[in-house]
């Protein structure tokens, strides 16, 4: 690293000039000079690479500093930082990788590549001595990568609860407040620009997942694979387990759980039950949170927007700004995961414990419920409440079941013993419920 | 700045063993090695002060580190970061100017101390090129002077509301909840140990307000003086506007307001009907909240506990990694306030704008209310809502109205015609009504 002189210029390159490339370009052409008399340290973007250079993106760029050839910035020794907003697991790694072997810093907002391949990364960083920023990485403007790393030093986390995806929110969001289907829902999230032509990354729990792991690994200080994460998404959520559950005092989220222990760690994302009147549960549309135990501090939540151009175009600049004061001081920063930490075990997903919510459509005949209610105790699983609609027409009657703490494993045999039992017409719908407070 | 070397050891001495002081020390106690392995700084507390030091404070120091003398600390060369916990304005700010002249760094919980000293502290640390954290100065464990100073680095702030003192919001909450008193809820938050015996600093709004300008001396990037913050307290609010306002959708905080424009500044601190689905309102209890609003970010908001032993031990030790780290590289860190930036004006009460919420005792008799609405007709004030409940005994019913956005100096002229003309029991209530949303 290159000890700059009193006027402390760093040489900004960014390869991928697209929605959230245009933000970044947008927020230092803004309040560049106000960050600059912040920090100390003077952004300058030399350089800005983009297979399309035609389109218009609604900010004003010197012709000259554009480029078609990504590689070039790579070498370009006008560069201290280069800036990943490529997407994708590809060439994305390609120039993350080249970019700190040529000796340059980086930022990027690719939680799928950090998911992926995070330890390559990181490792290769700590080597080289240099910072990889990432808070755009996860939950958009929330910095909440700074919060864990940094306002929270001092924790030991215990646990953190994520809704990290936008897209499910505002799907989930619409389904209750507008008492709509999902694949209704799912539509208005679509011609509303939130959602993808194929939704699958975010509605199958993918984009959360990438998002939870990368939170989790930081919360363990060392890099969890994705195997670790267990996920569950969205799709097909019924409308009327939506209103079972606020008729049970709770709302719908797809929800990224880690929880910590000694010696293990659980990481999953799935819809979860949690309670209507938390402060997670008030987080609505396309609005991203997450809540985090600490030993120290307790609880504390971080709330915003999880995307959009300005918003995560804030978080990348956040980036710039830090690592661009660590380059104007010539000492390496402390690597993002500190030599010598193994990480935890992962829990199997069939140790977890969870209450559950259950609902199944039951043979209206004497004696069903009662050997049901059996089955599910010699699993080793009490029921908390039991709801029972008046008869419909038809010869299944719906029946909502909430247990009391259970391992997955437990339920899930239970699950399997009913359906075998023919009393049930189709399979059991089935949620864990988070209460998100002091349960451990 | 001296430079150390591979093994990077910084010496910490505290002023103020209180309960503070022991959460820090139980924090390093338990995660200072974990601390050291994220930041590759060792925090090594080497001396305590306290004028009382045969209390029990629920951890194990070594005696030999215990002094009563806070003035050795402050020449003691083996101290590279003084912890200000002694709390007020007199020995505190000696404690806090002496280290930054003798070349240490200081960590300070004191909003008091830097609302009213802060140009003086910051100027010195910023000659001297020292740094001076305050983390746990505003709203305890939660993170958000460092959200402001480094993860919104890129935003030009524009809104900031607080719900920044436990006290109030644990007595608000309690007279929502149970529907008690003012007086009441006073005596369960002192008899809990939230409010002091004499509660002024809380309950009047002056706690809130130190927090409040330090908050807005931030965002305006240069200090304020204390004289800018217009302050309002919650003394003997009224158990029957609470209830009006859930009516009408709201629930009252004691809320820190600071709105920033191109010229001017404002910050008041007043109990506030914000709207009951916000997520403020659901900030229940001692937990505390920011909301910030950034060009670039939008709405983030932060939330956790305001105080206590831990949670704003946490806090310190959060500052006292960050010195750390900057002690050790040996590059002095940007100063809090940029050179240069002179602050805004601040925009008097007269001439800020808001909804209002208005109850008055109004004389039972036809026509009277008609005179009323002409007043605030006659001084610029279109009314949104007006709520008259049946006639109770007596000759005055109470009379609710919600005016549309008026000017706060033509509200008070109105009130001050009305309560000239013999037609009302006693003086009007007056609350500001904020929307929190995109109202400019």
């Amino acid at each position: 690293m290159e000890r700059r002189g009193f006027v402390k210029e760093i040489g900004i390159g960014l390869i991928g000039f697209g929605t959230v490339g245009a933000g970044v370009v947008e927020c230092l052409q803004k309040n560049g000079e106000r960050m600059a008399a912040r920090t100390g340290v003077k952004l300058v973007l030399r350089k800005i690479a983009d297979v399309d250079l035609d389109r218009d993106r609604g900010v004003k760029v010197d012709p000259a500093i554009l480029t078609r050839d990504g590689n070039a910035l790579l070498t370009d020794p006008s560069l201290d930082i280069i800036i990943e907003l490529v997407g994708g697991t590809g060439f994305a790694k390609e120039v993350v990788l080249k970019a700190l072997q040529n000796g340059k810093a980086v930022v990027t907002a690719n939680k799928a590549l950090l998911a992926e391949h995070g330890p390559a990364i990181f490792q290769l960083a700590a080597k080289k001595g240099l910072p990889v920023g990432f808070e755009a990485s996860v939950a958009g403007a929330i910095p909440i990568i700074r919060a864990m790393r940094e306002g929270l030093v001092g924790n030991r986390f215990q646990r953190i609860y994520g809704i990290l995806n936008g897209t499910c929110n505002f799907i989930l969001t619409k389904m209750e407040k507008e008492q709509v289907t999902f694949e209704h829902a799912l539509k208005e999230a679509q011609a509303a620009g939130y959602a993808e032509a194929n939704p699958a990354l975010d509605i199958d729990g993918f984009d959360t997942a990438h998002k939870a792991v990368i939170l989790a690994s930081l919360a363990c200080g060392s890099p969890l694979p994705m195997k670790a994460v267990f996920v569950e998404g969205i799709r097909g959520l019924a409308k009327i387990d939506m209103e079972y559950a606020k008729g049970l005092g709770y709302r719908i989220k797809l929800l990224a759980v880690i929880k910590l222990a000694d010696d293990c760690v659980e990481v999953r994302v799935h819809p979860a039950l949690i309670p209507a009147d938390s402060l997670m549960a008030s987080v609505s549309g396309v609005f991203n949170a997450v809540m985090v135990d600490g030993d120290m501090a307790g609880q504390t939540m971080y709330y915003g927007r999880g995307a959009g151009r300005l918003p995560t175009g804030s978080a990348v600049v956040s980036d710039l700004a830090d690592i661009g004061m660590a380059l104007a001081s010539g000492v390496p920063p402390p690597p993002v995961f500190p030599a010598g930490v193994t990480a935890p075990a992962c829990r199997s997903m069939g140790e977890v414990t969870n209450r559950f919510y259950i609902r199944l459509a039951l043979l209206d005949q004497p004696g069903v419920l009662g050997r049901i209610a059996a089955v599910f105790g010699s699993h080793s699983i009490s029921l908390a409440s039991v709801m029972q609609k008046e008869t419909q027409t038809g010869r299944h009657v719906p029946v909502v079941l909430v247990t009391h703490r259970a391992k997955e494993s437990d339920c899930l045999a239970a699950l399997e013993e009913i359906g075998a039992m023919n009393v049930t017409n189709g399979p059991a719908v089935r949620m864990r419920i988070e209460d998100l407070g002091a349960e451990k």
